[in-house]
């Protein structure tokens, strides 16, 4: 009943795997931003690991706003929203990570989601992707809703090595180390159709700020 | 002992279908405005989901505020408060997602809701309409407090085939898949007869903010 | 052992009636204000519920501050506190809405409350006035405190007709609907003795802002 | 063990009487005031009801600074702490409320405290004084430590003429209603020796406010 | 393996004495200063109770400031952060009350706390000095720990006479009533040898502020 | 499967040593700055205690800036994460307190930490390191992940003692006693090769701040 999500002209909808009683399952993830004060506001029943990896991710994203191309004012002059359906079901863990980082990334530059591709992949502050768990049951869920491509962590290899490959071999995989790399491959160069255009205060003049160290 | 509420002349005012344990039951959205900081008020006894689903609706607002006609200002410089009586029941879920979502824009646009008309749905911060629970019951329910007009999510278009059709002669039925279809149903074009008037500080000057991306 | 108030010099005590274990009783919703910043303090062991009528009629009155000859400034530039004795009893339900509501607005407009009169039902945030239960032994606590008129809603009209009349001979009744019908009857035109002077500071210019919709 | 306080020469320091498992006991109410934005602290291990009485007793005089010769500006440039020894053990129950009070008073005006007197009543928002039990065991403790005078609400007397006269000879009562007739009998008209002098902003210029009502 | 503080060039590092089940401890209160608002950041796992007295010592400090030499600015141009090693031992009760307040009056007067010294008493807001429990326990580890000085609450004189005094012959006590004299014994006159000089905004001219009562 | 991080070219991160269940292991504490006010993030399932040894670690930073060459208008103008992987396993206690400390000291003075370099230890707010447990597990962790030289309180000599000297042939181990030497061991005189340059408002004019004391 799981649909998948391919239309690459809206920013910030990225497509996660996750790993659930009832099986392997694809989720959407959804951010939004609005003007306002930096706020992030987080729902869809997520639970304290989950809630810690978006903070993660968007730490990273401010740590490393200068080479991903953002302009720092935007943190603090629009409010974050990630949301993901189905609001009542409850998801934890660290596996949405790269998912929410990706979905971030496209909304603050308004890059367009490659489409027919899903990730799964925990996030570290310094931009280190580890492994997960439930990686077959990702997969084949992944295989059912049409997604293309998969980008994991490079020591999740083996557990794709011991799935029958005559059942992904519609798949397309993507093992990677870093965040770098993930943005790499999940965000295409240009941006969505229209684009958001951010309204910021004029920096502050040269003469009121200094550069240190 | 529920009454419909057919009275297009208040703005926020939107019909919603719950389904308890007693039944199919309507109930009415309520929101009002007033002069504040952007404060968001939910009360009634909302759980933890139909809090979130609140929240999921206003982020969508504020991100599509200009589409929708909403002076940006009018979040930062008005306090929202949206109520379900009866205030001693408990209620929860994502199904009240876009009557929530309805009402708001009801009242921030002062756009007259059509009367007669209720409706059900999970939404996500996309703008895309979830199906939900309980179809059969909530339409009963809705029929008998004489509702004429239902919208519901196209993926609900099954449960309604269900129902035996001489219970359901007298309700028409909208099936849609965003937010935006639920809002050209069911707002009507014109405002309310007394339209609240928005008192706002004037915008900064072009010289003091710059756009970017 | 409760007593009735029943003088009209003095703004925001207002007559409410509650349905506890031991039957039921009168109680005083007293309302104040305090240079400050527009906080609200709640007291006297309100449960949930009760709290969220406040809020609910405190929204309305801030939403129909002009029409109610309400600067809206006072909600910026004061504090209200809403204390129910006894302290130590906790109490909790919709029903004490009308109350607070009418205590609120003769706290801010500093109008009298008529005396000898009570009230119980639950605000909605349009200002529909919803029924409430225990209405039997409410209304012959009120008789014994030496209450004199009583304001429910309407639909509470077929729990007093059921009460064997010789017990409410001395008692008048007034069923209302909305918030503003409870309003007419329970808070005179004239002011208290010695009204309150709200200090407030000077609007802005109107060259400061703009009135949008 | 417990040691009456008869010092009138610094402000705030105020005899309460409370009944606990052990029997009735003594227990100082202390204030402090300092430099700060308004802040109340409260401390002792004081519980829900308690912590109420003491809110409510602070809007009291906040909403009848003028006539108590308050400045307003006090209660926003200068932080309250009330703390009740011996901090480890648990308090509660509104019977403090005209203790806390007058402690509250007496430290914003700087006013002295009489000596040897001591006092137990619940406070209401409207200045009203609630009787309160436990008073046999309250006044034996208050006569053990060596109290004079005992201020109490007028609905406790029957309390006391139920008491052993023999045992209460030296004790004389104050039966009050409001809380104006705890603070004319309970403070001394005079200041302490060496009153705080309060550092205040300058009040804004006239042309800067208006009064309205 | 606890080991006695003796460096009288560091302000902020006093001695208590605790009383656990494994017997008495001695434990040291550390305090720092940074710049920032006036945070106040208490850590070691202390409970409630133990919270509440610094709170305590804290207010009593910030309202006699002049007395004791300190600028009140620093209580807000300043964040404070006390911490009781070892940190993942839970603690509670009052009796660090008066070591904590010396602490603190060492950071931020930076007068040096005499060596070899340690102390148990529960401190009130007025300043007073309080009995507190497990009096043998804590001299006897306070003895084994090389404090040649102890201060203790005159009422807690009986629990010394009690112990064998060949066990605390090489001791010295000072029993006290007020913090007062609590600070007097503690702490030096002079200043530690590098003291931290406090960066302040300059202070509102005459002009700006008012002096009433 | 844990893995050792020795890439001296990124500031901030720094290799723990911690004793779960399952044995010994070394975790990476992960810190990053990005432009805010001066909040503190903590993620990766830390405990009580762990969230307080990050504070005090914090705390002795900005007490000691100067001295270790920090400018402290970073702490206000910046904010710091700190978080530890896995995100989804718990941890507790306070032995990361000197790893975290030189993690934190890392990222705000861009300095290298020194490679194949590991650490255990609680730390105190006036700069102590004091011991901590599972030294022998940690420390057998520490040899197979590759570390080669290890950082411990001086108090933990003698469980290095007790371990089969053989196994630990290719550790040096550094025994200390205050985090100014953790700092001189750990943290290379240069900076990483791109260091972050700091954007911070320019002070206050010498005449618009006085120093006391
Ligand atoms: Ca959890
Ligand atoms: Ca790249
Ligand atoms: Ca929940
Ligand atoms: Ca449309
Ligand atoms: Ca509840
Ligand atoms: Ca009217
Ligand atoms: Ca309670
Ligand atoms: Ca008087
Ligand atoms: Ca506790
Ligand atoms: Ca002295
Ligand atoms: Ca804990
Ligand atoms: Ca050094």
């Amino acid at each position: 009943d799981k649909e998948l999500y391919a239309d690459d002209d809206i920013a910030g909808i990225v497509t996660g795997l996750a790993w659930t009683q009832v099986g392997g399952e694809i989720l959407l993830i959804e951010s939004s931003l609005s003007r306002g004060k930096g706020v992030l506001t987080l729902s869809g029943q997520l639970g304290d690991v989950m809630k810690e990896s978006a903070v993660t991710a968007l730490s990273y994203l401010k740590a490393h706003a200068d080479e991903l191309g953002i302009d720092y004012r935007v943190f603090t002059c629009y409010d974050l929203h990630i949301h993901i359906p189905a609001g009542a079901v409850p998801k934890d863990g660290p596996s949405a990570g790269i998912t929410m980082l990706t979905s971030m990334t496209s909304i603050y530059t308004q890059r367009k989601v490659k489409p027919y591709i899903a990730m799964t992949g925990e996030v570290t502050l310094r931009g280190k992707v580890l492994p997960v768990g439930g990686i077959k049951e990702k997969i084949l869920a992944a295989n059912r809703a049409g997604v293309k491509e998969i980008i994991l962590c490079s020591k999740n290899r083996k557990d794709i090595e011991e799935i029958n490959q005559s059942y992904i071999k519609d798949l397309s995989f993507h093992y990677v180390d870093t965040v770098d790399q993930v943005l790499d491959i999940a965000l295409l160069p240009g941006q969505v159709g229209k684009p958001m255009k951010f309204v910021l205060p004029e920096e502050k003049e040269q003469s009121e700020v200094e550069k240190v160290y």
